[in-house]
Protein backbone atom coordinates (compact mmCIF):
# COMPACT_ATOMS: atom_id res chain seq x y z
CA UNK A 1 0.00 0.00 0.00
CA UNK A 2 1.61 3.43 -0.72
CA UNK A 3 1.76 5.86 1.89
CA UNK A 4 3.64 9.57 0.82
CA UNK A 5 5.84 10.62 3.57
CA UNK A 6 6.96 14.27 3.87
CA UNK A 7 10.65 14.17 3.11
CA UNK A 8 13.40 16.84 3.49
CA UNK A 9 16.10 14.03 3.74
CA UNK A 10 16.70 14.58 7.78
CA UNK A 11 16.47 11.69 10.32
CA UNK A 12 13.12 12.03 11.12
CA UNK A 13 11.41 12.38 7.82
CA UNK A 14 13.68 9.30 7.07
CA UNK A 15 12.77 7.51 10.15
CA UNK A 16 9.43 7.70 9.64
CA UNK A 17 9.91 6.29 6.09
CA UNK A 18 11.85 3.43 7.77
CA UNK A 19 9.29 2.55 10.38
CA UNK A 20 5.98 2.78 7.39
CA UNK A 21 8.31 0.06 5.49
CA UNK A 22 8.76 -2.31 8.28
CA UNK A 23 4.99 -2.30 8.53
CA UNK A 24 4.47 -3.46 5.12
CA UNK A 25 4.09 0.26 3.40
CA UNK A 26 5.23 1.34 -0.01
CA UNK A 27 6.82 4.56 0.94
CA UNK A 28 7.02 7.40 -1.55
CA UNK A 29 8.96 10.68 -0.43
CA UNK A 30 7.47 13.90 -1.74
CA UNK A 31 9.73 17.22 -1.15
CA UNK A 32 8.15 20.08 -1.28
CA UNK A 33 9.28 23.21 -3.40
CA UNK A 34 8.17 27.05 -3.74
CA UNK A 35 10.36 27.45 -7.03
CA UNK A 36 12.98 29.89 -5.06
CA UNK A 37 15.58 28.14 -5.12
CA UNK A 38 16.55 24.35 -5.85
CA UNK A 39 16.23 23.30 -1.90
CA UNK A 40 15.61 19.36 -3.14
CA UNK A 41 18.57 18.26 -4.10
CA UNK A 42 20.07 17.20 -0.53
CA UNK A 43 16.43 15.49 0.07
CA UNK A 44 17.05 14.03 -3.53
CA UNK A 45 20.21 12.26 -2.32
CA UNK A 46 18.88 11.36 0.51
CA UNK A 47 15.77 9.52 -0.96
CA UNK A 48 18.31 7.69 -3.28
CA UNK A 49 20.43 6.74 -0.28
CA UNK A 50 17.27 5.21 1.69
CA UNK A 51 16.26 3.47 -1.86
CA UNK A 52 12.97 5.34 -1.73
CA UNK A 53 10.93 6.41 -4.67
CA UNK A 54 11.34 10.51 -4.57
CA UNK A 55 9.48 13.36 -5.65
CA UNK A 56 9.28 17.11 -6.11
CA UNK A 57 6.23 18.71 -6.02
CA UNK A 58 6.30 22.27 -7.03
CA UNK A 59 3.87 24.18 -4.97
CA UNK A 60 2.69 28.04 -5.42
CA UNK A 61 5.28 30.31 -4.52
CA UNK A 62 3.21 32.78 -2.62
CA UNK A 63 2.96 29.95 0.20
CA UNK A 64 6.51 30.40 1.27
CA UNK A 65 6.31 34.80 0.54
CA UNK A 66 3.30 35.05 2.65
CA UNK A 67 5.79 32.53 4.97
CA UNK A 68 8.49 34.96 5.03
CA UNK A 69 5.69 38.03 5.60
CA UNK A 70 4.93 36.40 9.04
CA UNK A 71 8.79 35.64 10.02
CA UNK A 72 8.82 39.46 9.76
CA UNK A 73 5.93 40.36 11.68
CA UNK A 74 6.05 38.02 14.39
CA UNK A 75 9.48 38.38 15.00
CA UNK A 76 10.17 34.58 15.15
CA UNK A 77 10.14 31.67 12.18
CA UNK A 78 7.57 29.34 14.42
CA UNK A 79 4.25 30.50 13.24
CA UNK A 80 5.47 30.75 9.31
CA UNK A 81 6.95 26.99 9.37
CA UNK A 82 3.51 25.94 11.17
CA UNK A 83 1.75 28.24 8.21
CA UNK A 84 3.83 26.58 5.26
CA UNK A 85 3.16 22.44 6.80
CA UNK A 86 -0.77 23.27 7.66
CA UNK A 87 -1.12 24.24 3.89
CA UNK A 88 1.28 22.03 2.23
CA UNK A 89 -0.72 19.20 3.79
CA UNK A 90 -4.63 20.76 3.40
CA UNK A 91 -3.12 20.66 -0.35
CA UNK A 92 -1.44 17.06 -0.58
CA UNK A 93 -4.09 15.88 1.40
CA UNK A 94 -6.65 16.04 -2.04
CA UNK A 95 -4.37 14.04 -3.69
CA UNK A 96 -2.87 11.11 -1.65
CA UNK A 97 -5.01 8.67 0.57
CA UNK A 98 -2.08 7.99 3.01
CA UNK A 99 -0.26 11.06 4.05
CA UNK A 100 2.75 10.99 6.93
CA UNK A 101 5.37 13.32 7.92
CA UNK A 102 8.39 13.44 10.37
CA UNK A 103 6.67 15.17 13.09
CA UNK A 104 8.47 13.78 16.51
CA UNK A 105 6.56 13.60 20.10
CA UNK A 106 8.71 16.46 21.52
CA UNK A 107 8.84 18.77 18.30
CA UNK A 108 6.62 22.23 18.58
CA UNK A 109 6.71 23.37 15.55
CA UNK A 110 5.82 21.94 12.67
CA UNK A 111 2.56 20.25 14.92
CA UNK A 112 -0.92 19.48 14.31
CA UNK A 113 -3.06 19.35 17.07
CA UNK A 114 -4.76 16.34 18.41
CA UNK A 115 -8.62 18.49 16.75
CA UNK A 116 -6.51 19.67 13.60
CA UNK A 117 -5.35 16.46 13.11
CA UNK A 118 -8.93 14.99 12.97
CA UNK A 119 -10.21 17.47 11.10
CA UNK A 120 -8.16 16.81 8.72
CA UNK A 121 -8.54 12.85 8.31
CA UNK A 122 -12.16 14.00 8.27
CA UNK A 123 -12.73 16.93 5.87
CA UNK A 124 -10.36 14.99 3.35
CA UNK A 125 -10.73 11.66 4.37
CA UNK A 126 -7.59 10.60 4.64
CA UNK A 127 -5.53 8.69 6.97
CA UNK A 128 -2.48 10.98 7.83
CA UNK A 129 0.40 9.16 10.30
CA UNK A 130 3.05 10.65 12.25
CA UNK A 131 4.95 7.56 13.31
CA UNK A 132 7.40 9.07 15.57
CA UNK A 133 4.69 10.96 17.30
CA UNK A 134 5.62 8.54 20.50
CA UNK A 135 9.22 8.34 20.59
CA UNK A 136 10.54 10.78 22.69
CA UNK A 137 14.10 12.63 21.69
CA UNK A 138 16.78 10.17 23.18
CA UNK A 139 14.62 7.02 21.54
CA UNK A 140 14.52 9.03 17.98
CA UNK A 141 19.01 9.64 18.40
CA UNK A 142 18.95 5.93 19.59
CA UNK A 143 17.05 4.61 16.60
CA UNK A 144 18.49 7.63 14.20
CA UNK A 145 22.01 6.10 15.02
CA UNK A 146 21.54 2.22 14.85
CA UNK A 147 19.69 3.01 11.02
CA UNK A 148 21.62 5.74 9.72
CA UNK A 149 25.21 7.62 9.19
CA UNK A 150 24.50 11.29 10.07
CA UNK A 151 26.07 14.23 8.92
CA UNK A 152 25.37 17.59 11.04
CA UNK A 153 25.13 20.51 9.26
CA UNK A 154 24.79 24.32 10.51
CA UNK A 155 22.12 25.60 9.29
CA UNK A 156 22.01 28.25 6.65
CA UNK A 157 25.46 27.36 5.47
CA UNK A 158 24.08 24.12 2.63
CA UNK A 159 20.53 23.96 1.17
CA UNK A 160 19.02 21.86 3.40
CA UNK A 161 15.66 20.81 2.18
CA UNK A 162 13.29 22.30 4.75
CA UNK A 163 10.82 25.02 4.44
CA UNK A 164 13.62 27.46 5.69
CA UNK A 165 16.19 27.61 3.11
CA UNK A 166 13.60 29.21 0.58
CA UNK A 167 11.75 31.57 3.48
CA UNK A 168 15.74 32.51 4.22
CA UNK A 169 16.22 32.90 0.45
CA UNK A 170 13.16 35.21 0.00
CA UNK A 171 14.37 37.45 3.57
CA UNK A 172 17.49 37.83 2.01
CA UNK A 173 15.96 38.88 -2.07
CA UNK A 174 14.12 41.30 0.24
CA UNK A 175 17.35 42.84 1.76
CA UNK A 176 16.52 41.13 5.30
CA UNK A 177 19.41 39.48 7.01
CA UNK A 178 17.97 35.97 7.60
CA UNK A 179 19.93 35.20 10.68
CA UNK A 180 18.36 38.00 12.52
CA UNK A 181 15.06 35.77 12.40
CA UNK A 182 16.34 32.33 12.33
CA UNK A 183 18.40 31.06 14.88
CA UNK A 184 21.41 29.26 14.32
CA UNK A 185 20.86 25.88 15.06
CA UNK A 186 22.40 22.34 13.99
CA UNK A 187 20.53 20.40 11.29
CA UNK A 188 21.32 16.26 10.72
CA UNK A 189 21.13 14.52 7.42
CA UNK A 190 21.25 11.00 6.37
CA UNK A 191 24.32 10.64 4.60
CA UNK A 192 24.35 6.35 4.61
CA UNK A 193 22.73 3.33 5.87
CA UNK A 194 24.41 0.94 8.64
CA UNK A 195 21.93 -1.06 8.30
CA UNK A 196 18.96 -2.70 5.94
CA UNK A 197 15.82 -1.23 6.12
CA UNK B 1 18.19 -3.92 23.56
CA UNK B 2 15.63 -4.66 25.49
CA UNK B 3 12.14 -2.63 25.73
CA UNK B 4 9.38 -3.71 28.29
CA UNK B 5 5.79 -3.57 27.22
CA UNK B 6 3.16 -3.39 29.24
CA UNK B 7 0.74 -6.44 27.68
CA UNK B 8 -3.15 -7.28 27.53
CA UNK B 9 -3.32 -9.52 24.85
CA UNK B 10 -5.14 -7.43 22.72
CA UNK B 11 -4.71 -5.77 19.09
CA UNK B 12 -2.45 -2.64 20.62
CA UNK B 13 0.00 -3.79 22.59
CA UNK B 14 0.77 -6.69 20.36
CA UNK B 15 1.05 -4.16 17.58
CA UNK B 16 2.87 -1.43 19.47
CA UNK B 17 5.61 -5.10 20.43
CA UNK B 18 5.82 -5.80 16.75
CA UNK B 19 6.83 -2.16 16.06
CA UNK B 20 9.79 -2.31 18.45
CA UNK B 21 10.81 -5.69 17.35
CA UNK B 22 11.22 -4.39 13.79
CA UNK B 23 13.19 -1.29 15.19
CA UNK B 24 15.86 -3.75 16.30
CA UNK B 25 14.22 -3.85 20.26
CA UNK B 26 14.10 -7.13 21.96
CA UNK B 27 10.18 -6.67 23.73
CA UNK B 28 9.52 -8.17 26.57
CA UNK B 29 5.92 -8.55 27.30
CA UNK B 30 4.48 -7.82 31.24
CA UNK B 31 1.33 -8.35 32.37
CA UNK B 32 0.23 -6.84 35.42
CA UNK B 33 -1.92 -8.63 37.98
CA UNK B 34 -2.95 -7.98 41.55
CA UNK B 35 -3.75 -11.35 42.87
CA UNK B 36 -7.78 -10.88 42.33
CA UNK B 37 -8.19 -13.71 39.39
CA UNK B 38 -5.93 -15.28 36.95
CA UNK B 39 -6.76 -12.40 34.30
CA UNK B 40 -3.18 -12.67 32.67
CA UNK B 41 -4.32 -16.30 31.45
CA UNK B 42 -5.45 -15.03 27.67
CA UNK B 43 -2.23 -12.35 27.56
CA UNK B 44 0.01 -15.17 28.14
CA UNK B 45 -1.22 -17.55 25.16
CA UNK B 46 -0.93 -14.75 23.07
CA UNK B 47 2.68 -14.02 23.63
CA UNK B 48 3.02 -17.37 22.67
CA UNK B 49 1.73 -16.70 19.83
CA UNK B 50 3.95 -13.70 19.36
CA UNK B 51 6.94 -15.60 20.30
CA UNK B 52 8.15 -12.69 22.80
CA UNK B 53 9.44 -13.38 26.39
CA UNK B 54 6.47 -12.67 28.62
CA UNK B 55 6.22 -12.00 32.75
CA UNK B 56 3.59 -11.73 35.00
CA UNK B 57 4.14 -8.98 37.55
CA UNK B 58 1.95 -9.27 40.58
CA UNK B 59 1.48 -5.95 42.37
CA UNK B 60 -0.56 -4.72 45.54
CA UNK B 61 -4.28 -5.76 45.43
CA UNK B 62 -4.71 -2.44 47.17
CA UNK B 63 -4.05 -0.45 43.62
CA UNK B 64 -7.24 -2.13 42.15
CA UNK B 65 -9.54 -1.79 45.51
CA UNK B 66 -8.53 1.77 45.26
CA UNK B 67 -9.82 1.54 41.76
CA UNK B 68 -12.77 -0.32 42.48
CA UNK B 69 -13.87 2.67 44.95
CA UNK B 70 -13.14 5.01 42.11
CA UNK B 71 -15.43 3.85 39.55
CA UNK B 72 -18.25 3.42 42.38
CA UNK B 73 -18.02 6.95 43.14
CA UNK B 74 -17.16 8.70 39.61
CA UNK B 75 -19.71 6.22 38.29
CA UNK B 76 -17.71 5.09 35.34
CA UNK B 77 -14.56 3.77 35.14
CA UNK B 78 -12.12 5.87 33.11
CA UNK B 79 -10.56 7.35 36.00
CA UNK B 80 -9.89 4.70 37.35
CA UNK B 81 -8.32 2.79 34.71
CA UNK B 82 -6.37 6.16 34.29
CA UNK B 83 -5.10 5.57 37.71
CA UNK B 84 -4.10 2.16 37.49
CA UNK B 85 -2.43 2.92 34.54
CA UNK B 86 -0.19 5.65 35.89
CA UNK B 87 0.28 3.42 38.99
CA UNK B 88 1.72 1.01 36.92
CA UNK B 89 4.19 3.19 34.83
CA UNK B 90 5.32 4.44 38.23
CA UNK B 91 6.38 1.73 39.51
CA UNK B 92 7.66 -0.32 36.89
CA UNK B 93 9.82 3.29 35.77
CA UNK B 94 11.74 2.13 38.97
CA UNK B 95 12.69 -0.80 37.60
CA UNK B 96 12.96 -0.59 33.60
CA UNK B 97 14.72 1.71 31.44
CA UNK B 98 12.75 1.83 28.49
CA UNK B 99 8.69 0.99 28.82
CA UNK B 100 6.48 0.83 26.17
CA UNK B 101 2.68 0.49 26.05
CA UNK B 102 -0.08 0.54 23.42
CA UNK B 103 -1.55 3.65 23.70
CA UNK B 104 -3.13 5.09 20.58
CA UNK B 105 -3.73 8.60 19.31
CA UNK B 106 -7.67 8.30 19.80
CA UNK B 107 -7.59 6.43 22.63
CA UNK B 108 -9.05 8.66 25.91
CA UNK B 109 -8.29 6.79 28.61
CA UNK B 110 -5.77 5.39 30.01
CA UNK B 111 -3.46 8.06 28.23
CA UNK B 112 -0.97 10.24 29.50
CA UNK B 113 -0.70 14.01 29.38
CA UNK B 114 2.46 15.14 27.31
CA UNK B 115 3.56 16.86 30.34
CA UNK B 116 2.72 13.48 32.34
CA UNK B 117 5.20 11.67 29.62
CA UNK B 118 7.72 14.33 30.10
CA UNK B 119 7.74 14.27 34.38
CA UNK B 120 7.42 10.27 34.13
CA UNK B 121 10.60 10.28 31.72
CA UNK B 122 12.88 12.94 33.69
CA UNK B 123 11.98 12.09 37.41
CA UNK B 124 12.77 8.26 36.68
CA UNK B 125 15.32 9.03 34.33
CA UNK B 126 13.55 6.75 31.54
CA UNK B 127 12.41 6.67 28.02
CA UNK B 128 8.64 6.19 27.67
CA UNK B 129 7.81 4.36 23.92
CA UNK B 130 4.30 4.67 23.02
CA UNK B 131 4.95 3.51 19.36
CA UNK B 132 1.07 3.61 18.05
CA UNK B 133 0.54 7.27 19.00
CA UNK B 134 1.03 8.54 15.72
CA UNK B 135 -1.69 6.00 14.15
CA UNK B 136 -5.31 7.03 13.71
CA UNK B 137 -7.92 3.81 14.29
CA UNK B 138 -8.35 3.51 10.98
CA UNK B 139 -4.40 3.29 10.18
CA UNK B 140 -4.29 0.86 13.31
CA UNK B 141 -7.42 -1.47 12.00
CA UNK B 142 -5.40 -2.08 8.99
CA UNK B 143 -2.39 -2.78 10.55
CA UNK B 144 -3.96 -5.18 12.94
CA UNK B 145 -5.32 -7.15 10.31
CA UNK B 146 -2.36 -7.01 7.92
CA UNK B 147 -0.78 -9.23 10.96
CA UNK B 148 -2.56 -10.37 13.30
CA UNK B 149 -5.90 -13.40 12.94
CA UNK B 150 -8.10 -11.37 15.46
CA UNK B 151 -10.70 -12.58 17.63
CA UNK B 152 -13.64 -10.44 19.16
CA UNK B 153 -14.60 -11.26 22.40
CA UNK B 154 -17.99 -9.08 24.29
CA UNK B 155 -16.49 -7.53 27.66
CA UNK B 156 -16.93 -9.41 30.35
CA UNK B 157 -17.70 -12.50 29.02
CA UNK B 158 -14.07 -13.92 28.91
CA UNK B 159 -11.05 -13.40 31.29
CA UNK B 160 -9.59 -10.14 29.46
CA UNK B 161 -6.01 -9.29 30.46
CA UNK B 162 -6.64 -6.07 31.48
CA UNK B 163 -7.46 -4.19 34.43
CA UNK B 164 -11.43 -4.15 33.29
CA UNK B 165 -11.39 -7.98 34.73
CA UNK B 166 -10.33 -7.53 38.61
CA UNK B 167 -12.10 -4.71 39.27
CA UNK B 168 -15.32 -6.30 37.72
CA UNK B 169 -14.42 -9.18 39.93
CA UNK B 170 -13.68 -7.24 42.84
CA UNK B 171 -17.24 -5.15 42.46
CA UNK B 172 -18.71 -8.65 41.97
CA UNK B 173 -17.06 -9.28 45.50
CA UNK B 174 -18.42 -6.51 46.90
CA UNK B 175 -22.14 -7.35 46.12
CA UNK B 176 -22.23 -4.63 42.90
CA UNK B 177 -23.39 -5.91 39.97
CA UNK B 178 -20.34 -4.34 37.62
CA UNK B 179 -22.39 -4.38 34.23
CA UNK B 180 -23.56 -0.96 35.47
CA UNK B 181 -20.70 1.15 35.42
CA UNK B 182 -19.12 -0.93 32.44
CA UNK B 183 -20.86 0.39 29.08
CA UNK B 184 -20.86 -3.12 27.11
CA UNK B 185 -17.89 -3.42 24.66
CA UNK B 186 -16.36 -5.57 22.09
CA UNK B 187 -12.49 -6.60 22.95
CA UNK B 188 -10.18 -7.98 20.36
CA UNK B 189 -7.72 -10.13 21.15
CA UNK B 190 -4.70 -11.67 18.94
CA UNK B 191 -4.96 -15.73 18.04
CA UNK B 192 -2.35 -15.86 15.29
CA UNK B 193 -0.18 -14.30 13.11
CA UNK B 194 -0.82 -13.38 8.99
CA UNK B 195 3.05 -13.11 8.44
CA UNK B 196 6.08 -12.99 10.00
CA UNK B 197 7.18 -10.62 12.51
Amino acid sequence: MDVYVLFSGGKDSSLSAVILKKLGYNPNLITINFGVIPSYKLAEETAKILGFKHKIITLDRKIVEKAADMVVEHKYPSPAIQYIHKTVLEILADEYDLLADGTRRDDKVPKLSYSEVQSLEMRKNIQYITPLMGFGYKTLRHLANEFFILEEIKSGTKLSSDYEAEIRHILKERGINPEKYFPEHKQTRVVGLKKKI
